[in-house]
């Protein structure tokens, strides 16, 4: 298993905690923990977390963003253990556009990641770095497999959520919520494994980065 | 990325799903899913799960049986990203002893997943097969690093949970709850990725074990 000797990976996964940054800070979006059983009722100490599947980091699902859409029931595994790219996207003001991504080397199947300044973060910024209509439109024609981005949202103050819609109907997979501060713009072998659920408009991840 | 190539793996873990096998049936212990966000309220579809952390492929800390115990603040990510021997037990009846792991070849350090007829059943089995006392201790003189089973508990019936704290008293990573039904006696690759959350007695996992 000489794939497995020395191998040097990035932990790229947020910590679920009840004070870690949500949505706009909405105070109904942070998980709740509670004591199921403790040692002063039972024998055995467990908890209940009680969250939103947008927490965190997390995979949407079309049916997020559009009524009667594909759920996780649609999952396919293979399409989150695989080859992606990181692109260092920390000079962008706002957000991704088209112009932006004129400049990378992006192929038809690609998994793409945006490292951008809010994977260095751990508060909720209104003003966060998204992908712009006009980016998730070059990605769609580019035909890429799936894009992940480092913010809690792939897009925001777009009236009708165009950026999810466009990247949904190409069939583009999209993870949100990424930590990417330690991993530099290259080539990685990526396991995004989720906590499987059915019929679900998102699906929490844990992911690392091999190298 | 040699290793990526014509990769092949197996998903072992449980869908965690609101009519899924929960310990002994316990009501309490379903998870629960709410709509948080549909279309009528908003322009968004988002769902909200109430779960206990032991629900489904889970990792247990030491909290979960002692008092002040270790949480998953002391997780060590490495211990789940390593090679495993999977043994092949579904001839043991009722638990495993000291007797049935003489048979296998155990060394030190290693991680060891028990695969027994408790993968071969979706709804909860009172009398599920689970490591007993002697087994515990035997793994622990080996000094193995970590063992994994296909039941929602690593052990059952033994007053005092005598399996869960010889193996935490001897610093043994314990996974519950693994599918290993289509998964043949061999060794593995396995990433057993976590929800990371601070000062937990359990974490959820999502695990592949690569050939």
């Amino acid at each position: 298993m000489g794939c497995g000797n020395a191998m040097k990976y990035y932990d790229v996964s947020m910590m679920v905690s009840k004070d870690m940054q949500v949505y706009k800070n909405k105070p109904e979006k942070k998980p709740i923990f509670k004591i199921a059983s403790d040692f002063d009722q039972g024998s055995s100490h467990e908890t209940q977390v009680d969250l939103n599947l947008h927490s965190g980091t997390h995979m949407d699902f079309p049916l997020h963003m559009i009524k009667d859409g594909q759920t996780s029931d649609a999952l396919e595994l293979s399409r989150l253990i695989r080859k992606v790219k990181v692109f260092d996207m920390t000079h962008v003001k706002d957000g991704i556009d088209k112009e932006d991504l004129e400049k990378l080397v992006i192929d038809k199947d690609d998994f793409v990641l945006f490292k951008t300044t809010n994977s260095f973060e751990d508060t909720f910024n209104f003003k966060f770095i998204y992908l712009k209509n006009s980016g998730a439109k070059y990605l769609a024609q580019k035909k890429i497999n799936g894009v992940g981005i480092d913010a809690l949202g792939i897009e925001r103050d777009q009236s009708g959520h165009p950026t999810h819609k466009i990247l949904f109907e190409s069939d583009i997979y999209i993870i949100e919520g990424l930590r990417l501060k330690d991993v530099k713009e290259d080539e990685y072998f990526m396991y995004a494994l989720p906590i499987k659920m059915p019929d679900a408009d998102a699906l929490l991840l844990s992911v690392i980065l091999v190298e």
